[in-house]
């Protein structure tokens, strides 16, 4: 192509912000209620819930996905999408969405901030330091880390077992040389020494925590609860039992504010918490979307992955966390992943396929069947990508309209708000004319292998589910430690339905095989791991990092 | 006593903020040329410098003290409370400071913003994680460090030498089982297995660069000089070598922007930076410095530890890094701290004891001759304590004025500015009767040998230095390398003017011994180290975060 074509960094440095304190005054926010952070984004203050008690909550609209693909899926442009075209149509949104981590910034080329014409900005504050939450997060976490080295180097008054020490340390950074470590070297003033690593940040169970808690008491609540370790005697060793859930609460204060900035058509936007989808729950903060149901009439939000990892948590465990309920889902596909799924290569995805289309669609129908599940209408997005084709999009919506599927193109990347109008009417019309029978996959109650039966035969369409002798033992060790009315925390594979990354498409007559958990008692989960999860990603062998730079007037260059 | 004496952080809580906005506009600062970070704080733009080119600086007092003891001298107070004074006597002045580490914090009791009605505020956001300056400088430090690992692992095309790497990690805690740490374990897919260690983060070479940089251009340029370690061929191995130089420019961006906040009696105050002052050059930013100095007619600023360590810095190493030079120094005294000099152990303090005080002045002394050999005016400041005995106080007045020096009784912790007045007033009249004779101690492009000798001989009093076979083997490597015209940072216990931490008062006859020396090519200057100095503090017993909280408002309580 002559034409060039701007890149995400371009079309973000050259859109026209306004002050964020005039977005903050469109809210009608207080303004004891919101604090500035520089010209372009805010925080805003857990009182406004109290100004607005009584004031009915907006409409949520759920973004979820099929199975990503290295095609790509943009579920996050079309979420900044669907917001920008609520407000073309004349209703008052409010897009609720995770903050990206600046670890990953420096090594592959990639943000989680939007694309094209539906992007978040200032995207360069945005994707490096932003607001300073991450940090908090790190610093409290570390300051766990080092509480606890010093409690057992100082005496080991609960005695401790340093052998089975969960708590490892986090940096936001990828940094594979830190994943396993020996800490604590150097003789007996410099501590004690222990087999320990790092995970990168949003690993952390302070940032699952931070996007449950629905207050700063929960947050402290939440908190005290962590599991760090167990004593010799086997007991589980908490935040509470080492005093330092004050402290952390402290260090986290301002980061449980959510962060308020604009959209490139200037749609406010609340980028709050960003924890992992597997061993986390994948959404932004449980405070974020509860907030943007009070300020706006529809909130558009986006959960982690494909609908089988980011929307299955949000639904049955930050709709019951947060007490809220989507009013409508929005299934995103791309005609480019739906022929990854239906057997093409990356390097061979130019040019129509519409066979390989037409096996891919299997992919998209199990998410369809996933949301019905749950009892919530939903509107399947095409998000267009330059080379799809006419007749490739007409077989996709066929396929919808045949089924009674409600289906629309969304333009989002190239046109902004304005490519997602006719996305913008459904989803209204839509949350108007559905009745909503929102149920959850299965009762916190019931049982940790139930809970996990439930999810892996509903959702992702297992005909069983099998257990390693070491995940046998620990789901009798925490049902009788007392945590097995908590909800289970599925990490899985984003790339299939399946726990085999190669299986796309709609996998048949698999099982899942739970190899190990992990007690998140703090964010009030127990993980169910089906495989190794890299929780400290490492830099590609060019990280994007050699190729950024500032010029004289401060501006980032080659971010992305 | 029955009087409850209110702690410094219920004084800071108590005090009237006025909004930062009024104290920019007070300023005169354009529109532009400031961000807000909060209602409270605010980051200003290098372009003010363009700006105000043509406008005269104003006179910059370098506040120094003693050499430090338990007892407390009290010099940020001083600092703060002489700023104050100014202003109260109808002088504009600005003051500049350095910013608190968050990780002490965590450990022990007291913080880095002055004390009593002499101290910055919001003083809980300056001590916990401010406008995250020192979380950036994490940041860049460590991706530099992954991006080190990373090129290890990716094939080494540097061909660096794993057991001469210099290039640590950070974290801004105190957390000594970091000190010594294994990383690379796990495999060929988890990096190179090598010994490590973190530091606090404000042991940074970064921390000492941003703080001597002038300007971004000035920032890059110092950054990519950075060495990092060695090639199996014994050529360094720098930032630029690595590529980068660009990235670490980009996450410092806005770190380098100094920090506006106020005093408790609504002085302007520059926090920006805060290095180590024996491993590093231990005083505020440059570009704060600077700043101050084109925004106000009078700057306060400090620098850290006693005048041996602190000021010497300040005089040799940022005056010619900044191009600025001091107009007076203001050496900050306390009766307690001189009865410790004088040999009464510190719980022995209170009650009057005038053998003590005279005995102990021998110290006071040592550092009026030292800021003579650099030929600039100087006012010593008692710092008042409660317990101070009338007669104490005249003793030391007495004993300066005979010798014709100025003195000044500072009562700024309990009545913050209008104790200072009379201080505020001869400092501002010296300055303007006193002719200044600024010179260096020594010139950057003597041999180091002569440097150390310089400093070792005029500031501590030695007569003598002496070299570990290391460091004379390190001075004539870093001669070969071309390193040598760069200027001596001298790492020596801030207890005593000599290298022995229990030698108080003024030793005699004492030589300094060099044990080690590093090489801080991006900061500019060579590290000569006189005994082990520790750069990862670690926590106390009982740290301070275990009485840390925050009440439902979200305040802190238990900070200090």
């Amino acid at each position: 192509m002559a034409q060039h074509v701007k890149s995400d960094i371009e079309i973000a440095q050259a859109a026209t912000m306004i002050p964020i304190k005039e977005i903050v005054n469109d809210l009608q926010i207080m303004e004891a209620e919101w604090e500035p952070y520089g010209h372009y984004k805010a925080k805003l203050s857990l009182s406004i819930f109290d100004r607005l008690q009584q004031k009915r909550d907006g409409k949520i609209i759920l973004v979820t996905a099929i199975n990503p693909t290295p095609a790509g899926e943009g579920k996050s442009t079309v979420t900044v999408g669907l917001g920008q075209a609520l407000n073309i149509i004349g209703k008052k949104a409010v897009i609720a969405i995770r903050e990206p981590s600046l670890g990953p910034t420096m090594g592959m080329k990639g943000g989680a901030a939007g694309g094209g014409y539906s992007q978040v900005v200032p995207m360069e504050d945005i994707n490096l330091h932003f607001t300073g939450d991450i940090h908090a997060i790190t610093t409290a976490h570390n300051a766990l880390a080092a509480l606890l080295d010093n409690h057992i180097h100082r005496g080991n008054k609960l005695n401790i077992d340093v052998r089975r020490i969960v708590w490892k340390r986090v940096l936001d950074m990828n940094d594979r040389a830190l994943r396993n470590v020996v800490v604590g070297l150097g003789g007996r003033y410099q501590g004690v020494p222990r087999e320990d690593g790092f995970d990168i940040t949003v690993a952390s169970e302070i940032m699952a925590i931070l996007c449950l808690a629905d207050s700063l008491a929960d947050l402290k609540k939440r908190l005290s609860k962590i599991v760090v370790g167990y004593t010799n005697s086997d007991e589980p060793v908490t935040v509470k039992n080492l005093q330092a859930d004050g402290a952390l609460t402290l260090l986290l204060k301002d980061a449980l504010k959510p962060n308020l900035v604009q959209t490139i058509e200037n749609t406010p936007a609340l980028i709050h918490g960003g924890p992992f989808a597997n061993i986390a729950h994948g959404c932004n903060s449980v405070i974020a979307t509860k907030l943007a149901a009070k300020l706006g009439d529809y909130v558009v939000t986006e959960a982690g992955f494909g609908a089988d990892l980011g929307a299955e948590k949000f639904l049955n465990i930050k709709t019951r966390a947060g007490n809220l309920e989507p009013d409508l889902v929005v299934i995103v596909a791309t005609i480019r992943a739906l022929k990854m799924h239906g057997g093409v290569p990356k390097d061979q995805l130019a040019g129509e396929n519409i066979a390989a289309l037409q096996a891919g669609l299997a992919n998209l129908a199990k998410h369809i069947d996933t949301i019905r599940h749950f009892g919530l209408p939903h509107v399947v997005a095409i998000n267009r990508f330059i080379h799809d084709t006419e007749k490739e999009i007409e077989v996709l919506k066929a396929w919808c309209q045949k089924q009674g599927i409600n289906v629309e193109l969304a333009d989002v990347w190239a046109n902004g708000g304005a490519g997602g109008k006719q996305l913008a009417e459904r989803v209204v019309r839509e949350i108007e004319i559905s009745s909503k029978h929102f149920r959850t996959i299965y009762e916190w109650n019931a049982s940790i292998k139930d809970k996990i039966h439930a999810v892996a035969t509903k959702v992702y369409g297992a005909k069983a589910v099998e257990y390693s002798t070491q995940a046998e033992k620990q789901i009798a060790e925490y049902e009788a430690r007392g945590w097995g009315n908590l909800p289970v925390c599925m990490a899985k594979t984003q790339y299939s339905l399946s726990d085999d990354p190669a299986k796309l498409g709609r996998p048949k007559d698999f099982t899942i095989t739970i190899r190990e958990l992990k007690a998140a008692i703090g964010a009030g989960f127990i993980v169910a791991l089906t495989g190794n999860i890299m929780t400290m990603p490492g830099l590609p062998k060019e990280p994007a990092a050699l190729k950024m730079d500032v010029d004289e007037q401060g501006r980032a260059t080659g971010l992305f």
